[in-house]
């Protein structure tokens, strides 16, 4: 494809991009497929000859469309917020463009150094002091990883250089809630600490870690010659968005020297919000942070904050020097290939600086405050409603929601709500969650979609009540 | 950003790629930047109000090009081939404005299942037998973490599950060559082997993993009491392409139990030429195996397809199902979660699809065949002239070349090599990258970009020599 061609065949993915986002609200929600239906239409082996670009975008409608769960869909309830807006998605598109790899500095100045000053622009919106370092991940997942890397060779001077974590006497211990992110206990699974090393924190009765059980356990592991590595503990759960005292765990983190890592991925977004902030309250504490601006916030995915205390720590654990890599400008410049997992990466900070100029901080703001509004609205028409129950606090956009008549309870309201759930999703007029809580299935509901205003929500809770019957 | 805007603005950063495009031989290669200059253009603080679209697409000419350089400049030998080609730019770009994340097959079940059949055109072009599965990454360290991990798995019976790698009674070991990629012994470190238990086994003269040397070292570990656990194995290394004798090498990891990874991140492209996978024999053995499609055969980063023998044991050791991520789709359906590390994707099977169909694989196989033999006839060029050396053998498209007058050695030898390669790079007319061979530094050339074709390899052989003066 020659630059002319590719200015034709791109107006027309633009126009394509801009119907389906344009049309979005008149797709189902839930894609209708059936598994194994999208493999079947295409082809079981490669084009030996080029194929015309028209066939291709033919297939974005006849095969990639009804395989399409409408994240951007005004009732689109599910998971979390992942906005993708406009604006960040032209920037993605430059990116991609320009298809610069950042290896080292060199490899790409710019990649580099407006990858730097956007992570400090997100500090500073968040309301975060300048003692904070951020680079961008895919994920929170990798992000989580990495933390307990770090934390893992902070505990054990740098095992990594000498015998690694199997030459350690006494185990390494992890503690997290039952409510954080399936991420974490695989984070700790991966870096090689091992289930029988990680503690479930008991919780209180908003889902929230506490502390004072937090101090026993780590009091407990050091009586019997264990020692208690790191913390990491969430501001916003998945499933409630509970939020655990990062202050007062963060006075066991430091009575015991443990690394603390926050889990914000999802509610972080709201700490652009002033008024919020006092729900991470210590996050100062904290020796390692995230917050996915991928989610709430507006931009395409994967665009995972990850904020350090001691980037040299980081680099300390993270760094390879091989010759091919090394550059004159060594030593002035980071080389963020030394703050992560992979070596390459992607020109990602435009995506987020396209959408912070195009929005401004304060048009982000309005859209939070909007959505927390429409939460709240929503949690007040449910609580006064006979039968349905609010399960948890609703401090953000996350509603924990059950309908229990009376009469019905224990497997029987289990089958009741998961049938409840699963006609509102195959309706494909909104998409919920349903999600465990206590060990019993609620219906999760995440506001938040750029469509999303007063009236899907009204609407979608208008289709929970209609979906109660068969 | 209404659809409206977007039309408008996508318009304009599509013309804005492809004018970048299609002047990119009049860009210097290598980013003229100086440490922070990119930086210190930009404004300290984020907005808060909203900018027009005009203000931050000029900020693209006026801030982030002087500080590119340009990977797909037809002088561009550095590093590796990225190619980015322009119709795997589009099919990126309908990915950003689609903006679905596979979390669970259901959260977009097209995502899933056209990156399952893309992956096994892949293997299907690769020559590769249906006995493996694949999936795409971000890059090949992350690949080659996730493979340690299994290895790790594997050879510990799932420690993972009970006390983790630090419950180990007799260490774990992995065996590589001092040429494999960095971030090979950057993955054994992060997956907790520790640097003790990483064992460099020597290489033959042409840098190629000497398999009676390896077959020693695994005796000697296991007389020790020590427990060899996984080979990493590259196609290609990264200095030199370099060909470790897989077949061989899989004849001591079947005889040990050994995990036999193969890294063929960079070389593995040349795979889809059957003239060429003689120089992989065996790697049908291995257990895994990384191919970069996002290097050489010309995806935009990040592209990284990670294949394997036994999914089951990959999603054993990688797999998380909290109930908020369970569907009543599950066990019909692949769930690529628990085949990574991160647990949100992109739709990246999008831009390998666009370009294998737009190229044809018979466009891609000529491609890279006049690659080449755009190398060979530059090694014999070099070759036959006075005081240049070819230093290592040239089976695809990377030479190793020293300029060594009579009479000059060691340091100062060194010192002219670098030397000359700054002046070349600094010239902004072609871009090599010096790396370091049997301790001394030599100069890298890595040919492949798209548009660079004989014209402009004979004038890199030409700047070569004018950069020899000062």
């Amino acid at each position: 494809m020659n630059t002319g061609e590719f200015r034709k065949a791109g107006y027309r993915v633009i126009d394509w991009i801009a119907d389906y986002r344009e049309n979005v609200a008149g797709h189902p929600v839930m894609a209708a497929s059936a598994p194994g239906d999208i493999k079947a239409m295409l082809p079981a082996s490669p084009p030996s000859a080029p194929e015309p670009f028209d066939a291709i975008l033919a297939d974005l409608d006849r095969i990639v469309l009804p395989g399409i769960t409408t994240w951007q869909h005004p009732r689109f309830f599910g998971y979390f917020p992942s906005n993708a807006l406009l604006s960040s998605v032209l920037g993605d598109c430059v990116s991609s463009g320009l298809g610069v790899i950042g290896l080292a500095w060199q490899s790409s100045p710019a990649l580099t150094e407006v990858e730097e000053v956007i992570c400090d622009w997100m500090r500073q919106m968040l309301g975060l002091s300048d003692a904070w370092s951020g680079v961008i991940n895919d994920t929170a997942s990798t992000s989580t990883l990495v933390a307990l890397m770090c934390a893992r060779e902070r505990a054990s001077g740098y095992s990594l250089a000498a015998g690694g974590l199997q030459a350690q006497d006494r185990p390494l211990i992890v503690y997290t809630t039952a409510h954080s992110h399936s991420s974490v206990e695989k984070a700790a699974l991966l870096a090689g600490f091992g289930k029988a090393n990680v503690r479930v924190v008991p919780h209180d009765g908003a889902y929230a870690m506490r502390a004072d059980a937090l101090g026993a356990m780590v009091q407990d592991d050091i009586a019997n010659r264990r020692r208690p590595c790191a913390i990491v503990a969430t501001s916003g759960t998945t499933t409630s968005t509970a939020l655990d005292p990062i202050d007062r765990i963060a006075i066991v983190a430091k009575a015991h020297g443990l690394w603390l890592h926050v889990d914000a991925a999802m509610a972080g977004s709201a700490m652009i919000l002033p008024e919020c902030r006092s729900m991470w309250h210590g996050v100062e504490q904290a020796d390692s942070l995230i917050v996915n601006a991928h989610k709430w916030l507006g931009a395409v995915f994967d665009c995972s904050i990850y904020f350090v205390r001691d980037p040299e720590h980081l680099v300390r654990v993270m760094s390879t020097n091989p010759s091919y890599l090394q550059t004159a400008a060594d030593g002035r410049v980071k080389n963020y290939r030394d703050w992560g997992l992979p070596l390459g990466r992607r020109f990602r900070a435009l995506k987020l600086w396209f959408l912070i100029r195009e929005q401004g901080v304060e048009g982000l703001q309005a859209r939070l405050r909007r959505d927390i509004d429409n939460a709240k609205w929503l949690a007040a028409e449910i609580a006064k409603s006979p039968d349905w129950k609010i399960l948890a606090p609703v401090p953000l956009q996350t509603l924990c929601v059950r309908h229990a008549p009376a009469g019905i309870g224990g497997d029987r309201l289990d089958r009741h709500t998961l049938e409840w759930a699963a006609r509102l999703n195959q309706s494909g007029e909104a998409y919920v969650t349903p999600a465990l809580l206590d060990g019993r299935w609620m219906v999760r509901i995440s506001i938040g979609a750029e469509l999303t205003e007063r009236e899907h929500v009204a609407q979608l809770w208008q289709l929970m009540r209609d979906a109660l019957e068969p």
